[in-house]
């Protein structure tokens, strides 16, 4: 498409927040909403719209404490182990049985426990009540024998009685409101007499996918395709915010349509969330449907990622307000989550008469420079490790279109506008979106990537519930670095020394000269080419790789895989310069199987099972030993206690020796001492 | 009913575990559930039974970051201003229009924003694209075109291509099992590919409540009657921590019927929970029905609240398993929710594979000496201030009966057994039932009650989400006394200077001597005596108090109420020894008004307002000023800013103006600074 305006607005966050208020207060939409009742059992997280007042005391009466007698306190005073009182048993005499719960007598103003009390008898009756007595009624049996009770000591007034409005009297507040209901809330609102609440109703928000490339989850994808799973994410937010969603169908990139679409969707709700098409592009309408139905207000905020946000409020009929806010959601499915936190859910906590909510934070320092742009708040995934004393936050990609960055992300650091960024060792504010708990639980493996560590996540979060592995993918030396900063626990490494032909222990020793470190073998494993099924190229050996016709993929600089490469085809006599792809750098194993399969490279070095999870082909080539390093006092903790339990485990053991290309014998064996 | 063998055992919690550990493990019972699949959109807070593993590479296929052209980055190598390059349109040309998320044609390895090239013509065509031509299809207008861009830089292989797999390769690990769900998850696990998962199924708790004297919510009571919300309490608790609940119609105290409802609930349920009836006394019917159904396994542990609880198992038949635990829990509220939290919370967190949930914790200092009984684990109620630096916790109501005391607790502090108490000033560890940030964002009110503080607590929570005011009533003289030990922002007083007839500014200047305090009228008051309605006992003055037929029933010292009775009765020339119930003690005006409704007593002091509340008669005697001592420094602080505008907002006047006895014109104006 040609040359276009490129017409976006790049305002602040504050403004944008300005525009919206100011919009919605004038016709009163910047309020809580009104109340709905519901019975008690349906309110549990909601939020109340009113105060509640006890209508009925707690206890609603003078009730006994104890299994015992109620007595006159003031009968009991000259009481002593010299000189006992005897009280009459009776329903209006000295005494008189009472369970737990069961009023007291107008006439008595204390319970005796029945352990402190002995039965006597005061007439021809026997001392002893005979046990086959029904017990379920002890009072009028026991009053129709006419014995009595012993004590040995003085009681003060209401003891053991719960007096009348001891829990809650009537009138008294017990919750204001604004509230939300939380289990025993229900329990103290019941008890005062109550058997509805009034809450605030749930925000009706319409989620409206748009875009002739989106297909649903589930259907056959071919390329230029897009799973839509944005209404997913939108609605489940919403949800988890205290709104009520309604998911629209896939509408098509039609001006007309999306038009229909957002009108119909305004009159049912309380806002419109329009996802995708929110941009400056031939394509994007959303902020065309937005004028025609009512009124522009925001097209472009400084916030990233998320920037091409539309904020508007369409025009309705026959409701009580005039006009419906609408969210004009960015396409990128990072953008559309972060979009939803920033503007969607302070909107639904407003209207919910809740604080907007605000995730715990945690003060870390980050790992490594980051340069921001000046003009917007950048809001980046980080992941955040406890390694020792120190929490450390990782940033993430940044890309707007990798879900799993917020997946992974263990918190967001806001980069302020104006700012250029960060540099290696700031302390950052971490807004969590785990609980401090679970970064506490978490254990920090950066390093080499390998398959077996996914596997050793997947097994360590089923042996021990709440423990988690965290894993960077940065290479073999990147790790060892990592160690050497205290970024991580462990760093999963294999790297071959040219010099001597051993494995890993002269870089642990160069890198980690002040480090004892415990090198933990993971697995034995193959190296070798990976190519397409059928082998087009014909590839044999790792002299191929720099035939006119062949394109490699490479891995990144200190990954073990390219130390190998480096080292082996040095061994041939071969150049770099030579290998087409050489510069083509990818980060993990599984990256350079899908180069590969996609045909963007003919082959790359890496690991069998990275290749079979692709179904391609596999040359094998070498040997090698992946293990992981570990700092002694990491070793020793209780941190690494059940990750090193599942090396031990045999179905662990057993799962990764049935991928190709493993060898699960050496797994868990201390390969060397670095000291 | 007479004595019987008080024969609950005293084990630990340790044991209690462990003997119910044991039982299940053996019949393996003590493990995650399996799974059970899904839609993703039904997943949202479901627990991952199985890791989920991408089935398709996302994106998958190499897709367009930008609108722009796709175009071979090598042709760009030369291109600068000096010298620009022109690239032709065309579909196997050199350059081609993609919107974003287009896939990258085979031939192209780069996409050059439609920003920075420039349109140009190649043949006899115009130089411009008309504005008219349809953007829905802009390749094939272009390409028909046969025109060309223009560029002037060299672009990056890959640059603006967001490659196959860059968010998620096929075959990779998404997310572990044991992953509690949230809404960005659910969009990773539709973007590579699935549409439903597999999540452990939920729990399913029998909860049946037991007890002759109970009766439903919303019933009509008399005395003796206790409305039954334990059951309600429960279930909501379990529906919290990922269960389903059933709710049982209350069982009379009933062995057959007990034992009918337990066996037909063991039978299509996990866990039941039997509530009250776990005790020794003669009513308590669940020991001998679980001794019947199965395997009484504790009855009794040593934790208070809650030391009458009873494990056991229940037999069952036709079901995977050949038991179901179940749980005796106590019959006081408080003893049953901390129950539930103790022991039905790790279970249902062990059978959804995830860790037992863990409250935040908080570092505190306890406001006062606490005295524990040696053998039991203690769960404390405490609120917690945060006032100036310190975070202060304050033991609330130890009743089991008090379930106020849960809903206004911040949180609890666990007494360990074989400790005696702690000391005032002990560090303490509290685990919260509110966020840190809930605390900050509380006033603490310590001093005297007025209803006047429920309204303004209320109103604050209207006019200010998220700030909350937690008042405890412990009288004018302690209110002070908790400013001078920084363990309050405020404090409500009304204290009387018999000397010099003055409000409060002696007894500022007598406690606080060193610390500066504004004084802030809340409300004029009157006080008066309470009587009952038609006022039986023929009560007109302060005098008629010490009639004998009349009781009393009194402030507790350190009251501002009962500092005006004092000094108002020595003024008469009465004694205090002449009052019948002058020991008698409450803490509230409410609890007077509450005394007198129940008949306790006749008559006592306090305001009008508490007196109309309860529907008594009213003796107008005095007039009084009630202030808000406040500490210069929080005065002037933001936390106190939106309680502070509420004494200026004049719907909060007129709500108190149109209590009964409320003067409500010096409302927020500073009586006094006292420096």
């Amino acid at each position: 498409m040609p040359k276009r305006k490129i017409y976006l607005e790049d305002i602040s966050l504050d403004e944008a927040w300005a525009r919206l208020i100011s919009a919605l207060d004038s016709v009163g939409l910047w309020q809580p909403f009104p109340g709905e009742t519901v019975p008690l059992p349906d309110a549990l997280g909601r939020i109340t719209a009113e105060p509640i007042w006890a209508k009925l005391s707690a206890p609603h009466y003078h009730a006994s404490a104890m299994d015992g007698y109620a007595v006159r306190a003031r009968d009991t005073a000259t009481a002593s182990d010299a000189t006992p009182v005897h009280l009459t048993i009776g329903d209006d005499g000295q005494a008189k049985y009472v369970d737990t719960g069961d009023p007291v007598p107008a006439w008595a103003d204390a319970v005796i426990p029945i352990e402190n009390v002995q039965l006597i008898e005061t007439s021809n009756f026997k001392s002893q009540i005979p046990k086959s007595q029904n017990p379920n009624s002890p009072q009028s049996a026991i009053s129709n024998l006419q014995s009595a009770i012993e004590i040995r000591a003085s009681v003060t007034p209401w003891s053991h009685v719960r007096p009348m409005g001891e829990d809650m009297v009537a009138t008294e507040l017990v919750l204001p409101s604004n509230h939300t209901l939380r289990p025993v809330d229900l329990g103290a609102i019941a008890g005062c007499g109550h058997t509805s609440v009034s809450v605030r109703r749930k925000p009706r928000v319409a989620v409206i996918p748009t875009g002739t490339e989106l297909v649903s989850a589930g259907s056959e994808v071919t390329a230029g395709d897009i799973i839509e799973y944005n209404s997913l994410v939108l609605a489940a937010q919403v949800e988890t915010w205290g709104g009520l969603a309604t998911r629209h169908p896939i509408v098509p990139d039609d001006f007309d349509k999306i038009t229909a679409a957002a009108r119909e969707a305004a009159q049912t709700h309380d806002l419109v969330l329009l996802n995708a098409g929110s941009s400056a592009g031939s394509r994007d309408f959303s902020a065309r449907v937005v004028e025609t139905l009512g009124t522009l207000l925001v097209h472009g905020v400084a916030v990233r990622p998320g920037h091409p946000v539309i904020i508007g409020t369409l025009s309705v009929v026959g409701r009580p307000t005039p006009v419906v806010p609408m969210i004009g959601v960015p396409g990128y499915p990072v953008s559309a989550a972060l979009t939803a936190e920033i503007f969607v859910e302070p909107i639904l906590s407003r209207w919910l008469g809740r604080a907007p909510l605000h995730p715990p934070t945690l003060s870390a320092t980050i790992s490594r420079k980051v340069l921001s742009p000046m003009g917007d708040d950048e809001y980046m995934r980080v992941t955040v490790g406890k390694v020792g004393d120190r929490a450390i936050a990782t940033p993430l990609s940044r890309g707007a279109g990798v879900i799993t960055s917020l997946v992974r992300a263990d918190g967001i650091v806001r980069i302020p506008r104006y700012s250029e960024g960060l540099q290696a060792g700031d302390p950052v504010t971490v807004h969590l979106y785990r609980t401090p708990r679970e970064i506490e639980n978490t254990i920090v493996a950066i390093g080499s990537h390998d398959l077996c560590l996914d596997l050793l996540g997947q097994f360590l979060a089923e042996r021990a519930p709440g423990r988690r592995l965290s894993s960077a993918n940065v290479g073999s030396l990147g790790g060892l670095i990592a160690l050497k900063r205290g970024e991580a626990h462990l760093a999963g490494t294999h790297l071959l020394d040219p010099d001597t032909g051993e494995y890993n222990v002269p870089y642990v020793k160069r890198y980690l000269p002040d480090t004892p470190v415990v090198l933990v073998t993971l697995v034995g494993r193959e190296q070798g080419l990976i190519v397409r099924p059928g082998n087009p190229k014909s590839i044999q050996t790792l002299a191929d790789v720099v035939r006119d016709d062949v394109t490699f993929v490479n891995r990144q600089r200190g990954a073990g895989t390219r130390v190998l490469f480096d080292y082996e085809i040095v061994k041939l006599g071969l150049k770099a310069e030579s290998v087409r792809g050489y510069d083509r750098e990818e980060y993990t194993h599984l990256a350079v199987a899908a180069a590969v399969a996609s045909g963007l490279a003919d082959c790359g070095l890496g690991i069998h099972s990275a290749s079979a999870a692709l179904g391609l082909e596999f040359i094998p080539l070498f040997k090698e030993r992946y293990d992981l390093a570990i700092p002694k006092t990491f070793f020793d903790s209780p941190i690494l206690k059940p990750l090193l339990d599942v090396l031990n485990d045999a179905v662990f053991r057993r799962t990764v020796s049935q991928l190709p290309g493993y060898d699960v014998r050496q797994m868990g064996a201390v390969a060397a001492e670095v000291l």
